[in-house]
């Protein structure tokens, strides 16, 4: 079998690929405290040779070969190069691939890929998880849209006849670490800008896959911060629909101790609130004058925790049986 | 009567109450390069004695007889503070009292005092302003709702059935100079917050009464940026309004020669074009997959530029019968 | 005795006052995760009632109650009232005193009111601290300098007829929570000043004291970043003296395993390593073409980690004989 | 010739080769503000037809055509790069080679292809500059640190035996606008770092070259600012020197009215002082308790102003005989 053991437990063998870019660093931080989890490698051609964030640990060249030798391996690549990764990696070893997370867009809903996946939404999903082999970890935006949605729209709460405006503002991090004239320090500090305008974002396939029927206007924005995601919804509601009943109904989706959603008693989110956790924090209130009535929600969330690599660790927790939250932060 | 002479030319001369905050030190800055202008006074209780902006003059304790010695005096008071001066100018000078432009809330639309002030949205009430004795300077966020949208709804583009969402942000200066603990530079770096939740802020009294009929939600943000306004419209509009239409109806409205407001060819504005200016940029896209048909508008300006000491600028030159734009800054 | 006894292990029964501060709230946030402690009270006047960074645990506002009912008070006060607090619990409850680290300037060297305390730089003090009652925690600015110079000075390696300049730099909130004018987001951000100028900084009388001897010129900077010290060091070193072997001589006396210290094999520190960790960093690198010659090097830490709260932990370690480096932070 | 007459008043005619790099852009900014200046072109090969910042003025792709038909061409190329330039300039052209301006490191002190060259340190040089028909725009930090030293050294204020420490920090622009990782938003903000330790600095040449017989340690350090240079040097100087006396020494070396230094009564300056100005603003104070004496030295400038572009401007005034400041920055 395929599991280590040290000091009378057995420790899941983890590997990454794409270690060296954002998310893969925050993967590795993860995963070095995970008590769970032992770190086999650290793929990265860029970084080869160099200390990972695992104590003790090289980043070294990918290779099927270290791929072969693990039980889980986290795809932190860019998008586009993970299919081509699971493709070589089941070529390679058939049934015995190690099972896989990919924290790329290459096989969420509306990728065209999506269809020997499971979509890794951690709270919505987790009982299909111990099945999995292949779990397409979700989009930052999406994450925060889905989750404070869902629940409003399968308890009838939201008025699908009328348009539902997210808007959304981003951290550079979600950009990645590629270097990008428009990502440099002075192009971004004490600037804010929008982009993918007109519903043309990558992410808003992934929406709809999930909300479907719900007219989404998804409008993203580039902040002068490192990390988080701060989304505010415009949300049209059915009359009598009271912000006390929309926190009701995500407290009573989400119990504290088996899911990463944090639920404001009042007010809305700010990202100080979520940034290097893995927790996404809710909010509502309720607007006035405005009939038939809408309600503005707030999600926070870190782009690279909840966002990314917290959500995969809660799905690597799910595929494995253990406790959803087990490794993950709760405070900065 | 009431100006100086130098060099075979008149300048008016102008004094500033409040001159230590950020708006009053930007009044002062532009009021310095201004060509038509002596700044006869910079009033500070708490900086007196130490220099202002203007070169060559310190502030001094702010007096009614100063006020008596002048032309014009720009009121950069805290909210609340400019009624009380305007009643005590008026008692002591009468009809020789200066004329006034009140960057302040207390004589805007919505405030109980508009009745004897010209609210001086540069660009819509130039007309006005030869006569006026008191202009009520707009609100920064205000100024960017009011000018991208009036035009809109007079060509008869908007759909007044349909909320309109008014997604803003704004840097710290916009909240004052005063000590405050949730703008320190460790609570406000890195991180983004939603404020004046649930259609509460002191700003949409202003506006509604610009844009009546049109059902706004504004939803104010704190960005971590020293100045610059990014507004980020979800406008419902008649079928059959395109992107091109919405530019081609603000163009005709806005010269260039004779207005701060610039179009965009295409996409939406971002902070850097109009911050250290006192220029609004809007843009306009439409929205894919939504009908009836929503159109997202971007408005950027500068909350201490155009939304403040810059439209004050615009204002006093109306006054005065001078070009608009005199002395206003159209790059950073 | 005087500690409580959980799930059959004893678990240390700490306090803190001044909890709402920068340093309190670290101080909470490491107690709250320290496998031996229990924090039994968190107290702040001005957030009375509010939730705390303990969970579960709100604040409560300051008495000498709750601390005559713990094992340890760390004292997070304004300089200048920790004396008058010391002076209030040894009135009140005697030899039967809590134990207390104090994290303000007031029992430092050079304070005058040292005699009863001992100076808690960690890794010098450890001996000390089981029969301590009262620890000074150490300044920000100095922990970075002593740690880094004393090693080498005891060596031999200073040259001390030569002056040894210090060029410091540190995020804002080495200066607290209280609200300035000058710390507010717009006057920080996008500016970097020097103050303390002429050797008059309060910490050079606590540098000197445990450097004396040593003609150094201390000059403080301010960041535009929230935490975080850099210390750039020009040391003048007795000929012959490389950079290898100032590397050695810290290295032997701070071991990895028993120290917060770690010592780069080559190149300077910056910010990053350090900032939401509790460790100090230090790089040396030899200065060409200066005779007799300069070494040249650097010092990081987070102010509010091993500058304050972190040290104060490994204080507290050492006051219980548990192991120096029991829930401090390695990792940003 | 070579001019071009408008309204009965002669434009130099000018061009930029590199204009869409930072100082490319600072430079044509201030050109295109320039009361007696015509930007004939703006030369990018990489925004070859999108707008420049000059009103109406695209970029073109750099030709030997464009440069053959003006007064006067700023180099502001990636170093390595402009002495090809020049070498083709001259050859196409001959004694008909427009005047040049070359803001990169290729033909300054040290290059080892000074010799044709004229230095153009504004205030030192401006006698030279009417028959310069190549001027080296100095380095930004090398401004600094000559223009506050040079005329302490020739005063005999200085103390040539002792070492003198130059702590220096600049904003990111300094490094140019070419993609790295180094210098992305996530990697720079909330960081600060030294580098180019060890005296091995290109720009010390400089300063030697400048300051021949002065022991310098130079060790620059990467701020999270876009924008500003701060130097700190700490200047042993002869007995009896006064921070007062060496305050005289510069006044009386830069008159107000036609040298871009300021010069503080009292106090070091900060980074706020010059950003977006052409200024350098110096400040002295004295270390107590150090013997023989030092005194702290303060120089502040932005690296784009009197730095690069602020600086090129001047000398342009000073090859054509017009006042020195005209068109440069005074203000924010």
């Amino acid at each position: 079998m395929n599991t280590s053991e040290t000091a009378g437990s057995t420790l899941l063998r983890a590997g990454v690929l794409g270690g060296a870019g954002y998310t893969g660093m925050e993967v590795l931080g993860l995963l070095a405290r995970h008590p769970r989890v032992e770190v086999s490698f650290a793929a990265s051609r860029s970084l080869a040779g160099t200390p990972s964030p695992v104590p003790g640990l090289s980043y070294e060249p990918p290779s099927l070969e270290a791929c072969g030798e693990v039980d889980l391996v986290f795809l932190c690549l860019p998008h586009g190069v993970a299919t081509r990764w699971v493709q070589d990696l089941r070529d390679a070893f058939g049934d015995a691939t190690p099972r896989l997370i990919d924290l790329t867009a290459d096989h969420r809903p509306g990728s065209g890929n999506e269809q020997d996946s499971v979509y890794g939404l951690a709270e919505v999903a987790a009982a299909r998880m111990p099945d999995a082999r292949l779990v397409a970890n979700p989009g930052c935006y999406p994450t925060g849209v889905i989750l404070s949605l869902l629940p409003l729209a399968e308890a009838g709460l939201v008025d699908p006849a009328r348009p539902l405006s997210v808007h959304a503002s981003s951290g550079v991090t979600g950009a990645g670490r590629t270097p990008r004239q428009d990502l440099l320090f002075a192009e971004v500090a004490e600037n804010y800008r929008a982009y993918g305008w007109g519903n043309r974002h990558r992410h808003l396939k992934e929406m709809r896959a999930l909300l479907p029927g719900l007219p989404l206007i998804f409008q993203p924005h580039l902040l002068p911060v490192a990390r988080g995601i701060l989304e505010t919804l415009t949300v049209p509601v059915v009359p009598g629909t009271s912000a006390q009943e929309i926190r009701a109904c995500w407290r009573s989706r989400y119990p504290e101790d088996s899911s990463a959603v944090r639920v404001l008693p009042e007010g809305l989110p700010e990202l100080r609130q979520v940034v290097r956790t893995d927790l996404l924090v809710l909010g509502a209130e309720e607007v006035a004058g405005i009939d038939p009535p809408v309600v503005t929600v707030g999600a926070a969330l870190d782009n690279l925790g909840k966002g990314a690599a917290g959500q995969a660790v809660q799905n690597m927790n799910a595929m494995m049986g253990w406790p959803l939250n087990e490794g993950i932060r709760w405070q900065p």
